[in-house]
């Protein structure tokens, strides 16, 4: 097999042999495989595509890469979910203790994160001594006893999608469906859990812009996880708008535990409880969407699920009691809020420009490098289609740095309009897919 | 300007600028660009395309990326022919003497060959003592003195074009129009010549499979060329079989030598009359096609060209009596022929393949540093559609292993079928595009 002939052959819309897949990742992995040639070779993917079989095996090759962790030391079936990132999204600090605490184990391996806000496991490095670098077995023991551990990758995952993204990165060749999928994909199948939830976000803030999109993105990876036996779900979810009302790392600590105590924002409770329950439902502990739902809001109403995250905190080395209080936290030295300059109705809030607003306040990162500041960002006062009267405030900032500050306001201001008519609101949830 | 960016816009369909154009080429060529992106545009080209001011830039640019000969202190219009490559093509051999003989200055520098036999200047050491190493000011007096100088590259030309070529050959973005155009003419224009007469090959021996691409190739070679000042023509002409009878080194420098004696085969003689033509009209020598082959023909009948060619040889170095007297070439110590197996015509006898046969014999070079055996090759007795009663000798081998001869004999009877009616014999010359 020549990499030249496999090149020539998907710039010609032939479809690849699993072999052939399986071949073009060991190569590129061992370094076999020059760039250059696969460069090519995913720029002419980006042309022809590829079809359902090939970014099955392509993602099975890629999770093959390196180790798959083996989680069936745990009783019953392990959930994990998945988001393709959107500003504000803190739905896994919520939903992870919920179905924890309704008795499915939730064995999730997060990244750290680049762009807008840091990734989960940033955020909970807000919580003093939280360890966020378990050793394999001390996770795997971690959720058999607790039912929920979240950790950075403490396995070698995927490497190949890692190589391959690097080069995709700096390729123009990262936004094909097939590329896509196979590279989220063999991440979380790789990471082992029975049931796996992916949110697929859909708007400005999010990688996919229109819902036919992010459909074919959704329904091609429930077809790929289905197709290696894994229970898989993909909910079409907003992110036109911040998802709930605090962007930057504890502020969003912060509204996911508001939210574990009952009075979060109604658009991250609705979000995190559909998809919790589309986990609940694939591990078998619910049958519908009703029941899940049932069974969420009371770990919520009777304190188990605040409970479980205090457990989370405690557990990995976090000071537990930070939850129960979330003044300890601590604050940013500076704020100012953005006031409504006319009368009317949030006419629109870009969840992309308050993503950048966030991280030019320090609260993410451009680089790998860049330490974040976890203190920094924006909370929201008003969400899309609500009444601002002149006057009243729209956000507050958290910041550092007084010319951040100040260059940050002006972004802010200009990402959010209001309007003398109501907009039309965008539903939370645009549907599920599989199941 | 990032190279990310332009990736990206050629991958979305938008036509280069030619700052954009120079940006690439100048930094690939300093090796600021790494290969794995330029081979992502090269993909996204392969498949978008390129106009022809982008592709005229593209030239300009890899032309300029190293020395342009100054050809001015050659007195006159000064003429170069290039053929796109084909099988038994000596051409330069003939038309180089003919047209300086008529007195048009031909400054001609060529590349040592891969592929079925060598390069003219792998043809021109079949000489003993022929240096094809002139020194550019040596190169230059000698076209100024003689009329006809043939040298392997004095100067550092087109560098650009090498390496985006050797990039090309291996991530299967050759095929692309615009490139092998840009490819051609950017050594053509820094080579100096102010007539440029390209001979683009159709046919089964060719790179150029139909005539209609071969068309647009040499149409898009003229704009090109036009387009920078320089005279230029395209002869399509046809490489369904070999050119003339000789395919191998000294063989097809003893066949040209005969042609310019006036006993070459026909349609040897008829591309080389056409290609010179063009290179006496385009310097002005002549007005009509039939003009320049009075002229052409007139140097043979006097044996100016012959002397020529004999001057060729003598100023650079080699032995001159060969070309009075051929039998002195090396003789290949095996030979073997051919013999029609059935009554009938020359049906096929496929260039691509009889090409092969000489490889196989040691004629031609499959990696750079493989040395070419100038004696071996092959001789064809019939051409296409020629009667052929069994028993008859349809072609015979040269060669310097009696293995390699075996192999090779079994190879040609498989090019060559006989048939029971004539076959089509497709036209020498095509068309002519340009003037």
């Amino acid at each position: 097999m020549k990499m030249y002939d496999l090149i020539n052959k998907k710039k010609h819309g032939a479809a690849m042999t699993e072999e052939e897949i399986v071949y073009l990742v060991k190569g590129f992995t061992a370094g076999e495989i020059e760039d250059y040639q696969m460069a090519a070779f995913l720029m002419a993917v980006c042309f022809n595509g590829m079809n359902t079989e090939e970014t099955i095996a392509l993602t099975m090759a890629m999770a093959e890469s390196g180790d798959i962790l083996d989680l069936s030391a745990i009783p019953g079936k392990k959930a994990d979910k998945h988001s393709t990132g959107g500003v504000g999204d803190k739905t896994s600090l919520i939903l992870g203790p919920m179905v924890a605490a309704a008795g499915v184990p939730v064995a999730k391996m997060s990244g750290r994160g680049l762009g807008h806000t840091g990734g989960t496991i940033d955020k909970l490095e807000s919580f003093p001594g939280f360890n966020v670098n378990l050793p394999e077995e001390q996770f795997i023991e971690q959720v058999t006893r607790c039912g929920l551990a979240i950790t950075g990758q403490t396995a070698n995952l995927a490497p190949a999608d890692k190589k391959l993204y690097a080069l995709r990165d700096v390729t123009a060749t990262v936004d094909n469906m097939s590329l896509i999928a196979s590279s989220i994909m063999s991440k979380k199948i790789a990471a082992g859990a029975d049931v796996i939830v992916l949110d697929v976000k859909v708007g400005s803030g999010a990688f996919m812009q229109t819902i036919e999109d992010a459909k074919r993105l959704a329904e091609l990876m429930v077809q790929i996880g289905e197709g290696v036996g894994r229970k898989t779900y993909a909910v079409l979810s907003d992110m036109n708008q911040p998802l709930g009302c605090a962007i930057g790392n504890s502020l969003e600590v912060i509204e996911a535990i508001d939210t574990l105590k009952g009075k979060g924002p109604e658009d991250l409770l609705e979000a995190s409880l559909v998809l919790a329950s589309y986990m609940l439902i694939g591990a078998g502990r619910a049958e519908t969407e009703e029941q899940a739902r049932e069974i969420l809001l009371k770990t919520i109403e009777d304190g188990s699920a605040l409970d479980k995250f205090a457990e989370l905190v405690r557990e990995q080395g976090g000071d537990d009691s930070y939850v129960y209080n979330t003044d300890k936290f601590a604050q940013a030295p500076l704020t100012e809020e953005l006031i409504a300059w006319e009368d009317g109705y949030l006419g629109s809030i870009r969840a992309d420009e308050i993503g950048m607003v966030s991280q030019m306040l320090g609260g993410g990162r451009e680089k790998k490098t860049d330490s974040i500041d976890p203190r920094v960002g924006v909370k929201l006062f008003k969400k899309l289609g609500e009444p601002a009267a002149k006057g009243e405030t729209v956000a507050v900032l958290y910041a550092n740095d007084a010319g951040k500050l100040k260059a940050a306001k002006e972004r802010l201001q200009n990402a959010c309009t209001i309007t003398k008519t109501r907009p039309d609101v965008p539903n939370h949830i645009y549907g599920v897919i599989g199941g």
